[in-house]
Parts: structure tokens; C-alpha cells; sequence
């Protein structure tokens, strides 16, 4: 009802399997859970308005101070927060890249610009070409590693870009929420060199990583402290839910559950692909624990909806700027998928399968009926159900 | 940090016991725990954007259309939305309430007139009087019952506001978060005759009448079902974590909890208001679980401060508007307290007698110290840990 369609959405029907967002695919940490459940009757209580047991623990985490750390109710919470703080003027976007950026400078009615990202550079980022992009006083918003891609700029050259956004006195925003699955993200992030660039605020969020989203946890690292005490009375005192708090301390507290995600998601990714690839998209280098790949033969219609009728979500791109299929010649649609534990990824593989047209076609030949209908019904049906 | 001061600061030095929050003295209700407990592993998942579950329930509990409720990440979550979407330029605030309106307000730069509560007639709302004072376009926050008095205005009265809000174009905010603990709710909220009401917005909150402050739920009923549309699309769509939403449709099935903590609070406000009376306060009538009292003798010193040296928390008034120690010919200051478990509230008034000036000054007679230094040393004291 009104809002732009994300991922995740399982609130609506029957979804055995949602590879729609892209959260870790071990669950909850178990201490996390364990903690969880053995502090629920302190949920009565007010929730510390500073944060203060979680924030020192994120600054020792990162090797930075407790006063450049903002927690919020989900990143989400702190992209709006500072936007609306701050109100910038002009803000350049990566196309495609993650929709709330967007959506948040609108309500501040921020003039937003495009930096496309070509397909026939894997929707690279080029750091020379976007830095000579940036004029006077522009907001640059750096998903990195990218969303839907999952590609990242490595910190030699974010470190580059912040310079010139500093230089040209507007601010670097890189949201590093996908980071911990990077294979060594201390090459990635900034977080460790933030004192030196009080032009650049680092977006995170415990939502991926600990898949922790039901639980909206999210914090910035302000390059610049004074905007870390401004961003912190944004808005009401009282932002991070008890649970939140705990369960992000707790987490910070869990040794191997990153490594462990890290070494799944790396073997699962590349089997993902190699799948992907055999029914015939074209799929998209990834470093993290998505897959973004398009149906570059037309052989799946839409993809999105008939694996939703049969309870399975993947991330339809087709409201990414730059993915709709209207803006690509072929009119075939992009999607998104997590990754996930190799039984969950075999049966979605297997379920893609069967909706391969080729494939029904071949089986069908005899009886000269589809299983979904016609390739031309189907394609009625999907402008119907598409809404 | 910054934030100005609430109630509930439990997170700097120990505190056995709190009386400055106003959350049910019941806790979370048993049943409620249970259902968070068993979900926890859940919270891997994002949560509904349109809290779809909990706000049937809600529209159900209200008998009233599920589009007019939006939920948010506590009330004060909903009080920003609605603020930063509508940004109204004038808004009357009463003398003393609730602080956050006026917070929220100024960060819009709206400007903000009070409506001064007297004194001589125990801060009752006159609401004729209010109704003559207001101005075109003007927006009104009624605090219903009001905090920090407890005293609320029937629900005839609030309509009649509503007809004049509506007539001068403006918009009326009826904060019922404390309404649950009236003896009879239902003559207070315009919950069920909403719909009359464009131009009122209720504002309810989990947080007291459930005791669940931690978790964060708060929800609006709207008389405009458009505005209601608007607010659900302010701001980003995740704000409701799923323990909040979880928790929230569980705490509407529990029956006989509301009533249990109506009996208990009627019960020890009583008893309450006796005893701090005895002890030399003026107390001031309150219909809810709180009770606002004055130290109009002087015989205390700031109270605030030693029963926390103690271990206990009560809410200092010194920040509402209209409460202040220098706003009053006598300097003495005010104080909030919360109705809790009778056990609990013995222990409070015992040891507020213990800081009697008159009972310590009678007791140290013969060894010519008082306990902590002479009143003028306690006096320095208090200035120097005042801030």
C-alpha cells in the first residue's frame, strides 16, 4: 500500500523461501538469540536514548571514538535522519544502486543526478570518471560493495573520491552495509582511516550481516564529530529498541559467525552462478552475498511472479534506476537473489528450471498444453498480476 | 549528552528503582513475553512495512478502520513523522505537557505559544478558555490525560476543540498514551467517533499501558484516512521492528491485564498521594498512574538528586515549561512520580522521609551534623550537580 516495492515482502501469501533480501544466510547468531530471550522482561524499561554499551563496543570494533558513532533504527532510519538534517541541495547517485537514498532527498526536494553505470563494464564503478562528475557543494551517495551488484571500490580509491567530495565541500556517504561479506573487508572500508575525512559519513547495519533485520539496527562513523552530535539529536531521543542494543552488543561479541558466513556465501556464490549461467542469464560478477542476473534470452517471462506463485521471492530489479526493462533494449527483466545455504539454492535453482520456456515447451510437446498456459497467456497474466 | 532530560535514565550509575517512567507497574505482560520468546529466531526476517497484522488487531480493538492506523517506532517516532510531513507553521501547547511536541516542533522552525495551566486550579484544562485562544491554521496538542499532571478532559470537551480546530483550519493532536489507565477510557478517547474528525490526529502508545518502553510502538489513529496514507509514507518503511509488531498483537489479546492495572494504580495513587501529602508535599489530583507534587515547604532540597544518590529515580519537573524552579514566587521545585507495586512505593516514601530537612535536623540535634552537611552545604551541592 504506497510503498516502492523492496525485497522482502512475505507479509502478503504463503513464501516458503525468500531470496528477496539479502541478509546472512546463518540466521541470528545463536548467543545473539540466547541473550534475546533471556532479557525480554527488561523491555519495559525506556531504551538508552546514547546508545552507550553498543557504541563503545563499535568503537573498539572499529578502532575509532564512541562520539563518531550514531545509532539508528536501521540505516534506513539514518539516511533519512541526516538528509533531513542537512537538507542537501544537489546529490549525485550511482544508476542502479539501492532506492532509499533516492527516495529520502526527494522529501527535501534535493535535485538528484545519475552516474550510469554501463552493463558492458559489469556496472563498474570508474572512481576517475565519477570524481570528475562531482561539482561544488554535491552530496555523493557510494553503495559499496553496490546494491543490486555487489561490487565494490576498494578504499585506495574511496579515499579518493572523499578527498574531492571534501574538496569540493559537499559530503561522501558510503554505505558499507553489505562490507562484512566482502572477503577482507578492511581493504574496503574507510572505517579505520575516518578521523582523516570529516567529509565522509559511513552508513552500516547489523541488518545484513547478523541477519538482524527484523530487529532494525543500524549506526553511521562521522568522518566529523560535531555532525555525529548533530545527527544524534535528530529526531526523537529514543530511536534503538532495547532488543536492538542487545542484540548488537552481543553480536559484536560472536567470533567466527562472520568468517563462517563469509567462506559459505564465497563456494554458494559461485555455484549460484555457474547454475545461473547454465539456464542461460547472464549473470554479473559479485563479490558478496548476492547475485544480480538477467534473463538475457527471454526464456522466463516473469520470473518474479511465477516463483512467487509457487512461494519462492527473489528481488524483481525492475524498479532499480537503469534496470527497468524498458531501459534496456532487449525489454528482459534483471533480478536479484541472496544467497543462501546449499539446500535452499539447489531448490531454487531447481524451481527456475522449470519455468525455463525451452524446457516446457520440450516437455509439453506432446500434449500441447503448457503447464502455465501459452507463452502468450502467460504474458497476459503477468501484465495482470503486475499491477 | 544532549538530549534534554527525561525520565528513565537508567543507564548512568545503578538504580534499584525507578519511578521517573510512567510504564505500567505491571511489567510486560506474561503472555506477551512468551510470544517474543518464541519468535526470536524470526528476527532474521525484515519486518511488514505496512504492520499488517497488528494494525487489523488495532483497528479492531478501536472498532474503527485499519487505513486510519499507522504505526511507528514509539508514539514520539509518529510525533516527528507527522510533524516534519506537515510542518505546521503555529502550534498551541499547554503549560505544562509533554515535552517532545515542542522539540519537534522547533525543528521545523514552527512557532509555538503555550496555553499556561494554572496552578490555583491544579493545571485542569479550561477548555473553553483553550478553545477561545486558538488561531487560524494553528495546530493544538492536548495531552489527554496530560503529562506530567494526570488529569484528563472528557471526551465531550475534546470534541468540542475538534469542532474548532476543524472550523479555524488547523489540526488537533490528541495525545491519549496515558488513556489506558483512566478508570473509564472510553469517556475520554475519540477513538470510536473518529471518523466525525478529520482534523484529529490520536496519538497511542504500547509503551505505558503495556509496559513495553523497550520495544518501541507507538500508533496513530487518523480522522483524515489521506493524512493517515501520507504518514504511513514519511520517513523509511521499516520503522515497526517485528518483536514491536509481534508484541503489539499479542498485548491486545491479554484481558483482564489493563483492568488489573487500573485497580492497582487507583489503589496505591491513593495511598501514594496520602503519604507524600503527610510527608509535606502539595500533591495534585491525577486520574492515572502518576502523581505530580510540589516540595512547597522547602523541606527536601533537590530531592531528585539525593534519592538517586540512593538508587532511585523520580522525574524532575525543573524542564517542563511552566515548572521551572524560577517560574514560581517560592523557588521550591516540582516533582513526577509513577504509581508502581505497593511494595515499591512503600520503599520511596520511606526514603523521601529520610531527607526531611525538619526530621534530619531533629534527629542530629545532639551531635550537631547533619547527614549530608548543614542545608546551606546541601544547597551548594545541588548547584554544583545540577549542571
Amino acid at each position: 500500500m504506497g510503498y516502492q516495492l523492496h525485497g522482502g515482502d512475505i507479509y502478503h501469501g504463503r513464501i516458503a523461501l525468500d531470496f528477496s533480501v539479502n541478509v546472512n544466510p546463518l540466521g541470528i547468531p545463536l548467543g545473539v538469540q540466547k541473550v534475546l530471550r533471556a532479557s525480554v522482561e527488561h523491555w519495559n524499561r525506556y531504551p538508552d536514548p546514547e546508545c552507550g554499551e553498543l557504541s563503545r563496543r563499535l568503537a573498539e570494533y572499529h578502532g575509532t571514538e564512541r562520539e563518531r558513532i550514531v545509532c539508528g533504527n536501521g540505516a534506513a532510519d539514518l539516511i533519512y535522519r541526516l538528509i533531513s538534517l542537512k537538507k542537501p541541495k544537489q546529490a549525485l547517485l550511482l544508476s542502479p544502486t539501492f532506492s532509499e537514498y533516492e527516495r529520502a532527498l526527494e522529501a527535501v526536494g534535493c535535485q538528484i543526478r545519475y552516474f550510469i553505470l554501463r552493463k558492458e563494464r559489469d556496472y563498474r564503478v570508474n572512481v576517475r570518471e565519477l570524481a570528475g562528475q562531482l561539482e561544488e557543494g554535491e552530496w555523493l551517495f557510494l553503495c559499496n560493495p553496490n546494491n543490486p551488484t555487489g561490487l565494490a571500490v576498494p578504499g585506495g580509491q574511496v579515499e579518493l573520491l572523499a578527498g574531492i567530495c571534501q574538496k569540493k565541500q559537499g559530503l561522501l556517504v558510503v554505505d558499507e552495509c553489505f562490507c562484512e561479506f566482502l572477503e577482507k573487508p578492511e581493504k574496503y572500508t574507510l572505517a579505520g582511516r575516518i578521523p582523516n575525512y570529516p567529509g565522509v559519513v559511513l552508513l552500516r547495519a547489523f541488518t545484513k550481516s547478523y541477519a538482524m533485520a527484523g530487529l532494525r539496527l543500524g549506526y553511521v562513523i562521522c568522518g566529523d564529530m560535531a555532525l555525529a552530535g548533530q545527527l544524534r539529536r535528530t529526531g526523537q531521543p529514543w530511536s534503538v529498541s532495547i532488543p536492538a542494543q542487545e542484540a548488537g552488543a552481543a553480536a559484536l561479541r560472536e567470533k567466527d559467525y562472520l568468517a563462517q558466513a563469509r567462506g559459505l556465501v564465497r563456494k554458494e556464490r559461485e555455484w549460484m552462478g555457474q547454475k545461473l549461467g547454465e539456464l542461460g542469464f547472464r549473470v554479473f560478477p559479485s563479490q558478496v552475498n548476492y547475485l544480480l542476473f538477467q534473463d538475457e534470452e527471454g526464456r522466463y517471462g516473469n520470473l518474479g511472479i511465477r516463483l512467487r506463485e509457487q512461494g519462492i521471492l527473489i528481488r524483481d530489479c525492475g524498479n532499480f534506476h537503469g534496470l527497468e526493462p524498458a531501459a534496456n533494449s532487449t525489454g528482459f527483466r534483471y533480478y536479484r537473489t541472496a544467497i543462501r545455504t546449499h539446500e535452499e539454492n539447489k531448490q531454487l535453482i531447481e524451481t527456475i528450471r522449470m519455468h525455463d520456456i525451452k524446457h516446457e515447451e520440450a516437455e509439453h510437446e506432446g500434449t500441447k498444453r503448457l503447464p502455465f498456459g501459452s507463452v502468450k497467456d502467460m504474458k497476459q497474466r503477468e501484465r495482470n498480476s503486475a499491477q
